[in-house]
């Protein structure tokens, strides 16, 4: 219940190192996450052994939290060296009105992540890359956001009273910035898109004055990386420990889809759970503002052309996604498709995943949800197959999308005369 | 961990009736809020038996959430019966930082209830108010709200696909219209206060066309402040089954007060846990705005004189306050006290929590933890004692309380020069 609880037997990490997801070269675990040999992306590479023995009672022993899968996760199997707002284990929600509204007639459930302690699936890759990073030295903590991460880092800054220095767009919805400055820290806004921060801390990552600071979706963006598995394992273990059919993920760098395709490959490699006749099948979402990566897919191309981003999902314009291209090896591998939603398709998407299940998702939700209903329409999905689709993110961060469209259905002065000529009496 | 999970044993209601707090009157368990006899408001009775034949263990193999105390509740022992979003069992977070920056020497706790599925404590009393009155036998669901119960009402109502009608006053924040309003029910805002709201709604309810309707707050109070009471629970149960020395409680109509007190004697008689040497200490905090209850404990009265609230923590503003008086007895009984934060204070308060504890809370919370700070320095509350604060609200529904006070620390151009010029690179 409380957060010292933990896993019994999972007290050393299963990580061995670092390897090139291009070419393969390998490295220590250190804070780098590009290949000196060929420039491609690193990523955690684990110890098959370690992870085999995890077992399924460890994890449900463990505490309801991301840190029940601590033996899957490169860092933080030792709960005094966490840097954790102690997230994740969010809701897994069956909305049968939600299925037939977009014409599904097998289950579908809504993986809804905003209910952690920021309200984004960032808390989950916040924890793990910072832990992490407090284990490899750095004394400050940073990132490059379009919000959802702002707001997650410097909150977990706040809570082991650490410095944080925070990097965003000057022209982030409202929500986002308040939410990110409450905690203290330091917040620099950029006056350009979230690409050119990103490219601003790669360079700022290479200075003196830097050396202390790990930029969680820099430096130590292979760690980062991994806390995103927790979204499969969580589904998997939430639907009796199976991996669901179908799972509809939205998609900014592509790197959360990869990830969770990445978990459940890893679950059932080891035996925890079992796959789908057939396998399971993913699918991406983007919206029509920020496209690279369905656009690709869609032209039968691996060669993602970066664009400058518009429209309202603002947590998913990344204009040069870094794992674009791994979104669409894991999407084609498994038989899945992308596509993407513009704007209006997003609020009715929001509103629709509100009205039919009770939850407000920001517009990286509504975003997925529409494009849920677009590849049931265009038949990419398969309507009798069991379906999975993640809200990351919460409404109360992007009022901004649906302010003009929702509002009191009356107005009336207060007595029972003024219900009546409202026509609440009949 | 679906919420299909259930304690094993707790299969019927313990409550045996609805008595009158006043005069004693019983009545049978119906959608009834106030005595036939006196006038005086009633509440839930139980079988102390049936109360008493809960075990820790039980509660343990229950689901992650309120329902985990279904043997305590009223309503909702078979879980098929639940209008529900499964709130609960919010993070119980020690701050060392907040301790040491109010004065505090001993372990400090913040019960985080930003955590519920729409990010206020109201989603328990809502899923328990509505879970009875669809036992009762009523199809649409109500209230009046000062904005966090209409969210929760409008988000119960959606999750089950049942009509809804909330009543608001027509100047809340613009955060909590839309979130109510995105669910898609009946929104009508009152020209009025909440008080207003409040006294149209009981004439509403006893109207023919509301005949099929629960107001939570209404006619079906006796229920809904129940689920109050598993904010004391929880937090025994997080403490290792013990009741803290002091709590320090926000109040609008005084209820919550009164049931997390009644929850820890509750717990204390079945056995189920214990008292601090010297029982407990109940702490009350108002606004300035809006601070009827501590104006009359204060002077030394049970006499409540309505106020009209003014001030930021409109989650607050009830000016004639239904359970005050019992508020007050509580307060009095366990030795404890009842202050106010004026609107500075309370936007110092939401800074003060976000900077040392990483939780970011709308103005109630920071109206706790102000008069927390108050009650220390005025020696009110013993800074030797273990303490636990109730944050209630999130702070991303009030953003305009801190919209001023907080933002970017620098703006700079997307370069490493712009980076220099901003003292930001030494």
């Amino acid at each position: 219940m409380t957060s010292a609880v933990s896993s019994p037997s999972a007290t050393t990490s299963p990580a061995r190192g670092l390897v090139c997801r291009a070419c393969g070269a390998e490295y220590p675990l250190v804070a780098q996450h590009a290949c000196y040999e060929c420039f491609g992306p690193l990523e955690v590479a684990y110890d098959q052994d370690a992870l085999a023995r995890v077992t399924r009672e460890q994890i449900e022993a463990g505490p309801q939290n991301i840190w029940r899968y601590a033996g899957l996760l490169p860092a933080g199997q030792d709960p005094a060296t966490r840097v954790t707002l102690d997230p994740g284990l969010t809701p897994l929600v069956e909305s049968p009105a939600l299925a037939a509204a977009v014409g599904l007639r097998a289950p579908l459930y809504v993986k809804d992540d905003s209910a952690n302690p920021t309200h984004s699936f960032k808390d989950r890759v916040v924890s793990v890359a910072l832990t992490a990073a407090r284990g490899l030295g750095f004394t400050r903590f940073a990132c490059a956001s379009t919000g959802n991460l702002a707001n997650s880092v410097a909150a977990h800054a706040a809570r082991v009273g650490a410095p944080s220095i925070v990097f965003i767009p000057h022209d982030l919805e409202q929500g986002k910035i308040i939410t990110t400055a409450v905690y203290g820290g330091e917040l620099v806004a950029i006056e350009g898109s979230y690409d050119d921060v990103n490219r601003l801390c790669g360079e700022l990552v290479e200075t003196d004055e830097f050396e202390d600071t790990a930029f969680v979706n820099v430096n130590v963006r292979p760690f980062y990386a991994e806390g995103s598995k927790t979204l499969g394992y969580e589904v998997a273990e939430q639907l009796g420990w199976r991996i669901p059919a179908q799972v509809v993920i939205p998609m900014a760098s592509g790197e959360l889809l990869t990830k969770v395709d990445k978990a459940f490959s890893e679950l059932v490699e080891i035996g925890l759970a079992t796959a789908p006749e057939g396998g399971w099948v993913v699918f991406g979402a983007q919206s029509a503002g920020c496209n690279p990566i369905a656009t690709a897919l869609q032209q039968g191309t691996d060669q993602i052309v970066p664009v400058k981003p518009t429209g309202i999902a603002k947590s998913l314009n990344i204009g040069d996604p870094a794992a674009g291209a791994y979104a669409i090896e894991a999407v084609r591998r498994t038989g899945g498709w992308m596509d993407y939603a513009d704007d209006d398709e997003i609020r009715d998407g929001i509103r629709l995943l509100a009205e039919t299940t009770g939850i407000f998702a920001e517009t990286a939700g509504g975003t997925t949800v529409a494009v849920l209903k677009k590849l049931v329409a265009s038949g990419k999905l398969d309507p009798e197959k069991e379906t999975v689709v993640y809200n990351t993110g919460d409404g109360l961060k992007t009022l901004d999308a649906v302010a003009d469209l929702v509002g009191p259905t009356h107005t009336i002065k207060p007595s029972l005369r003024g219900a009546r000529e409202a026509g609440l009496l009949g």
